[in-house]
């Protein structure tokens, strides 16, 4: 059976997986969850429904009573119980997460398309674990909250607060400066080879770029260049056509 | 050679990376890096020092000059960009990032004492896999700021912000919510067996069992078994003796 991604292609987390399964040359199927569309959807009640899933299933299926949500969402709902995109679906085994996604699919999958692990140097793979959680934990923290207020806040009527984009952006210039020492020996994070770690990085600096902040990378010429690099790769590329946050 | 893990006992991120070496019965040698001692040894400073480690070199080795670090700390300066604790070194390779360090090692010994990762099972790897991305996306954001409150910025001469500690027990409990609703399935996070998914939630859920908010536990009785469980196997009860964070 073909692999099932739930997601939506604007969406951060979503296209942290496509890439991947792109750069895996793999089969998919994309099954559309627009969790931005309506306040009823939003996590807590998804959360909350996923215990009741079999009375759900009872309103729709016996009782035939209309409900809020395609099938499609139904389903999601009841197997992501943080009622987050993205999910993805093999067989009967349901993987969700990005980043645990993106790190099933390189491993089950790691004789097919682009090696993205380095699975069989262990040092090689060791240097991407690190670089893997070095994005997850110094970079994710940093950036999120800069994207969120740019776009996220302005389609909830809000204008973005320029103080914590400014608080944000000190932080993520500090892990840069760290970032521009280390590009400086070799041409990727992890080492001189593209992998997961430069991967993960790819749709929240995508969507910085679009803003004044993209000062941050462009003032650092290796980071730059190893952003031109790797946003240049045509996995991503097919990907970003799909990201539009809202802009024309 | 033995690894050597560069740390602090009451560190959460070392004894992270101490609770999956004791499980999986390792020999190794801790080097204590004490960043708590003094201002210069804060991350901006080190980062910088990081750059001109050949400078560094020089002054200690060549000109003898003194300098107010220790060899280990010096060593553990030019290893670790961050300037963070922990950090393992294996050999000739460094990794740091603690979840990267219980991944690398869990991976590295597999068939040496308590498997951590399922690595015999696809499935069972992969739902791990998904559970530590949720320890690290999840859980951590929340509980990060609350131990923060109370055990850091009394240190740092601040009294503990109760409008920060509220906000994030709020988002915590929602994420236990999740939890109490999965553990009434398996016994453990990711299935019916304790893993790196359950070990990495440890040392925070450690000290914040010892505030107030602990309550966020005990009033989910599936989460509270959980955490009973977990908390007591030989491997953490060993590594909790050192987690004191300034109390008596
Ligand atoms: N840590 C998760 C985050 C998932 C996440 O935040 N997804 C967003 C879209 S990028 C979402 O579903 N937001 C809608 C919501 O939370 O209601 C991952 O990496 O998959
Ligand atoms: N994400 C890192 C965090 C490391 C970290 O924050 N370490 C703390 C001790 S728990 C530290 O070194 N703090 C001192 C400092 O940042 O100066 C990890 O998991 O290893």
């Amino acid at each position: 059976m073909a692999l099932k991604l739930y997601g939506a292609p604007m969406s951060t987390c979503t296209s942290r997986v496509l890439t991947c399964l792109h750069e895996k040359d793999l089969d998919f199927e994309l099954v559309l969850v627009d969790l931005f569309a309506g306040e009823h959807k939003q996590p807590p009640f998804l959360a909350k429904k996923c215990k009741h899933q079999i009375f759900i299933l009872f309103c729709v299926c016996i009782y035939q009573i209309p409900f809020p949500f395609t099938i499609n969402e139904l389903y999601f709902i009841c197997v992501q119980p943080f009622g987050q995109i993205p999910a993805l679906e093999d067989d009967d085994l349901t993987v969700f997460e990005s980043r645990a996604i993106t790190s099933y699919v390189a491993e089950k999958f790691k004789e097919t398309g682009y090696d993205l692990t380095r699975h069989q140097n262990i040092k090689e793979a060791a240097l991407v674990k690190v670089w893997t959680e070095v994005e997850s934990q110094q970079f994710h923290p940093a950036i999120a909250p800069i994207i969120f207020q740019f776009f996220v806040a302005p389609l909830q009527g809000n204008s973005p607060d320029q103080t914590i984009i400014d608080a944000n952006l000190e932080k993520l210039g500090k892990v840069l400066d760290i970032y521009e020492a280390k590009l400086t020996s070799t041409k990727y994070l992890a080492g001189d080879f593209y992998s997961l770690a430069d991967l993960h990085h790819l749709p929240y600096a995508y969507y910085l770029m679009k803003t004044p902040a993209a000062s941050v990378v462009n003032e650092r010429p290796h980071v730059k260049a190893w952003w031109e690099d790797i946003s240049t790769r045509p996995a991503f590329k097919k990907v970003a056509e799909g990201m539009n946050f809202g802009e024309k």
